[in-house]
Formats: C-alpha cells, sequence, structure tokens
C-alpha cells in the first residue's frame, strides 16, 4: 500500500520532472541560429501549469509504471500546448500582447519569428514522441504518436481555433464544438499517451478516454462560469470578457445554474472513470476535482 | 532484368502515384470546419514536380522494394514542403502573393487561415509517418519520423529560413549553412526515409545520405546560375533578382564559372553515391542529373 502525498505535492514534484525534461532536451539557447533557439526557450519556459504532461504522468502511474523513462513523449505535450499558444496570439489571430504576465513571443522576437517559433515546437515535439524509449513496445509508440498528431490535427485542436474566430452558428452545438477540439482532444490524448505508453489494456484506455474526454469540458464550463463571477466579484458588475466580446459560452447558452450542474455531472463522469484504473498512486479523480473546483 | 522506362515516363507515373495518395487521404475538403479543409486541398494539391517523394520512390525502389504500401508516408514529405512554402509566403515572411502561377493560401484564405493551413498540414504529415505499414519494423518507423522531424526542425529547414531571413553574416558559410538546412536536409531525409521503409542496410542508408546532401547542394547552385542565365536571356540584363536584392548566391560569391565547377562536382558525387545502390530499378543518378542539368 503507497502512501499518497497531497495533490499539492504530487502536482509540484511532477511539474518540476516537466521541466527538468524540456530544459535537458530542448536545443540549448545558443545553439546556430540563436534566434530561434531563444524564442523557443523563451515561449516555453515562461511558466504554465503543465497540466498536459502532468495528466500524462498521472495516467502512467495510476496503470502502474514509472513515469521518468517516458517524460521525453509526456515533455512533448507542452510543446504543442506551447506552440498553439504562441500561434494564437499572433495579431493576425487573437491579436495578444501579453500571456502569463510576460510579453507573448511575437512581441519580442517579431512576428515572422513567433511563426517560427511555433512551427520549431510543434516539430520539436514529434522529434521528442519518436524518440527510443526502452522497454515500450515500438508499435505502441506508433500509436500514440498517431493519436496526439490526430487530437491537435485540423479535425482536432486546429480545428477548433477555426471555428473559434470564423464560427458558422452561434448555438451549443458549435460552442461544444469548439472546445471538443480546441482544448478537449490535447487534454484526452494527453491521458491516453501516458495509458498507451504505459501498457494500459483497453479497458484502461476507455476507461482513461472518458476521463479525459469529461474533465476538458468540464475545464471550459468552469473557465466560462470563472470570467462571469470574477468579473462580478473584482469590477462590480454581472458581464465578464467573454459576454463583452459576444463569446459564445456555456453560461450565455445554458444559464450559470445549468452551466454548474453540467460541470458538477461531468467531474462525476471523470472520477468513475478515474476510478475504474485500479493502481495504488492515482491521483486521476484528484486533478479532476483540481480542475473543475478552482476559484479564480 | 527489368527494363528501365523513360526518366520522364518515369517521373509522371510515380508522380500521379504521389497525387492519388495526397488525395485519397487528405480529409475531404467538406469535413468541418470546411474552410481549413478547403485551404489544405488548395494548397496541396496547386502542382509542384513532387519532387521530394518521388526521390522517397526512387530511394526504395533502388533498394529493392515495392514503393506502394509506403506511399502514404512518402506523400508526407510532400505535406511538409507545402507547409514550409504557405508559411514562408506569409506578409511577414517572403510576402508573396503568387506561388506556381495561382494566389497564394494566406490571399485567398486570408493570413489567420494561411498560418492553420501550414500548422494542420505539417500535423497531417506526422500522422501519415506514423501510421502502421505492413510488413515495415515499427521500431523503423519510428527511427524514420525522427529523421524527418530532425530535418525539418530548428536546427534543420527552420533553421536555415531563420538564416534566410535574418543573416548574421554574408560570407560562403552563411550561405552553405541557409542551403545545406533550408532545402537539404528535408532532401537527404527524403531518401533516407526511403531506404529505412524499405529496409536498406547501413551501407545502403550512408550512400543515400551521401546522395542526398549532394543533390540538395547542387540542386542550390543551380538555381541561383538560372537565376542570373534567365535574367540575362529574358531580361537582357546580367543580373538577376537575386542579385539585385542583395541575396547570398553561388555565383556572387565564387564567380559563374567556379559555381558551375562546384555543381559538377556535386552531381558526381550523387551520382557515385547512386550507383551503390545496385537495385535493378534504380532511377537515383537519372533524377540527380535531372535536377542539376535543368534549364529554366
Amino acid at each position: 500500500m503507497t502512501i499518497m502525498a497531497s495533490l499539492e505535492q504530487y502536482l509540484k514534484s511532477r511539474r518540476a520532472l516537466v521541466d527538468a525534461t524540456i530544459e535537458a532536451n530542448l536545443p540549448p539557447p545558443d545553439t546556430l541560429p540563436a534566434v530561434i533557439h531563444e524564442a523557443m526557450h523563451y515561449a516555453v519556459l515562461g511558466g504554465g501549469k503543465r497540466i498536459r504532461p502532468i495528466l500524462a504522468i498521472a495516467a502512467a502511474e495510476a496503470c502502474g509504471a514509472d513515469p521518468k523513462p517516458l517524460m521525453k513523449p509526456f515533455a512533448a505535450l507542452e510543446l504543442i500546448h506551447t506552440y498553439s499558444l504562441v500561434h494564437d496570439d499572433l495579431p493576425a489571430l487573437d491579436n495578444d500582447d501579453l500571456r502569463r504576465g510576460r510579453k507573448t513571443t511575437h512581441v519580442v522576437f517579431g512576428e515572422a519569428m513567433g511563426i517560427l517559433t511555433g512551427d520549431a515546437l510543434l516539430t520539436e515535439a514529434f522529434s521528442w514522441l519518436a524518440a527510443p524509449i526502452e522497454g515500450v513496445d515500438a508499435s505502441r509508440q506508433l500509436r500514440a504518436i498517431a493519436e496526439v498528431a490526430r487530437a491537435v490535427d485540423s479535425t482536432g485542436m486546429i480545428g477548433g481555433q477555426v471555428a473559434d474566430i470564423a464560427p458558422t452558428s452561434n448555438d451549443l452545438e458549435q460552442l461544444q464544438f469548439i472546445h471538443r477540439n480546441k482544448t478537449g482532444k490535447l487534454l484526452t490524448a494527453s491521458v491516453v499517451l501516458g495509458g498507451l505508453l504505459a501498457g494500459a489494456n483497453n479497458g484502461q484506455l476507455a476507461a482513461l478516454r472518458g476521463y479525459g474526454e469529461a474533465t476538458g469540458l468540464a475545464f471550459q464550463i468552469v473557465d466560462d462560469l470563472l470570467d462571469i463571477e470574477e468579473s462580478a466579484a473584482t469590477l462590480g458588475k454581472t458581464a465578464g470578457k467573454d459576454v463583452e466580446q459576444g463569446k459564445l459560452t456555456y453560461p450565455a447558452l445554458l444559464g450559470a445554474e445549468a452551466a454548474r450542474a453540467e460541470a458538477a455531472r461531468l467531474l462525476a463522469a471523470a472520477v468513475s472513470n478515474a476510478d475504474i484504473i485500479s493502481g495504488p498512486v492515482n491521483y486521476l479523480a484528484a486533478i479532476a476535482r483540481y480542475i473543475c473546483e478552482r476559484r479564480s
């Protein structure tokens, strides 16, 4: 019987593992041409909760594997997430100057370098995903690469971003399409990647997939609710910036009460899937609760 | 003893194989969100010689393999090449409105969609590279994916593009860095991919690598020479547009005569490497000659 650390200790230690992996494997910032490598370091090492690699780690541990030999492909998830942020922030897309309290990559390094830095992070991610891993079956690893690629392709994360900037309708179906694709699929692929490389069986993989889908959607609904609550608390008005910008949100479409009920239902689904993976070190349910019950 | 078709027939039939593979495997243009899938089709199916997939096919055939079961990863090379063109044409980079006589992707679909279409093509390429192939060892396929990823990462194709738009010096070393990385490494990875998936031995792989490096560099020198000759013939002046734009070129750095001699030396190196692969269907030498002796 393993004695489990607190969730806070767990997140902190696993995040340190992710950061160490990224720093050890990114080309050093003085690699030629230096400017692109400086920009890659700037973009990736500027903070962030590392939630996708941590989900992969938690899934692998829940399935009984040691995550250490799997860290390179797990950290690749953070490169993909960062590339998507760097490109989303570009002037032609969301045109954001700040991210996590720092200037965005294109503001510091120029727009051309912003585009190329995103490209380089995405490419680097697939190098890391394809690096040989002692003790992991190569055909499983191929399946894992295909799983991640599909999650972030034009029918996945990129498709969600396209629908977000150019929605073709303004109903719940469109909102769900955006969220399932823009954030849900990569979160799901993260836990499935963890399971695949840990040697999970088909039942465990199906539970991980159910967990990822429920957690991903709940995460978005909570985001939308926080936007309203934050604004009400800090700005003394009821409409948050999403509402101001006319963005599709769950509270706007369903009402806050029904949105809260939907988030609770999804959290319960995530937890019941997490409990199917019966490993002794299983933080999946705790992480889902952490994601869904966070306050601003 | 196989009777070989003419090079022209060979290039035409293999190009048809590449085009059919791309059309069969790209998500149909009406897949949601439709706009990104229309843009992907527009970008990829607008012509092009398909030289990278054809090099992979020729390498596989030279090593004795049937290329048909390997077409999906080979066609992925064209997706990667196209993504690099779509991003290079963007306003923040080369700002080109025309490509192969048609409007560039971002001109037709907008700048945001130009960025996302390039992203989607690169991602799709890795899906195709990771798709299971009957009869190919999975660990060889992983090695092939890593080979391609490294060729186009921040120390490869993207690094070459960075050095091209932001050169740190204007000497032969810088020019060679740009060409070796911007075009040479993906051409080399194309023949190595063909060899790896065909089950080539280490001697064959080394010859393919030597062939790719020599052909890639010769290709660039011939490009530079054509730019001068074309301008002299059609515009009645001696300076081509590269020279006008102050771009680093081989003729400018070495003189036209020495550049011609260097191209001939590289072609000879490519041919001697091609001859090491002793398969009965070996178009590698003929393709290197075709690339190096082309007239505008």
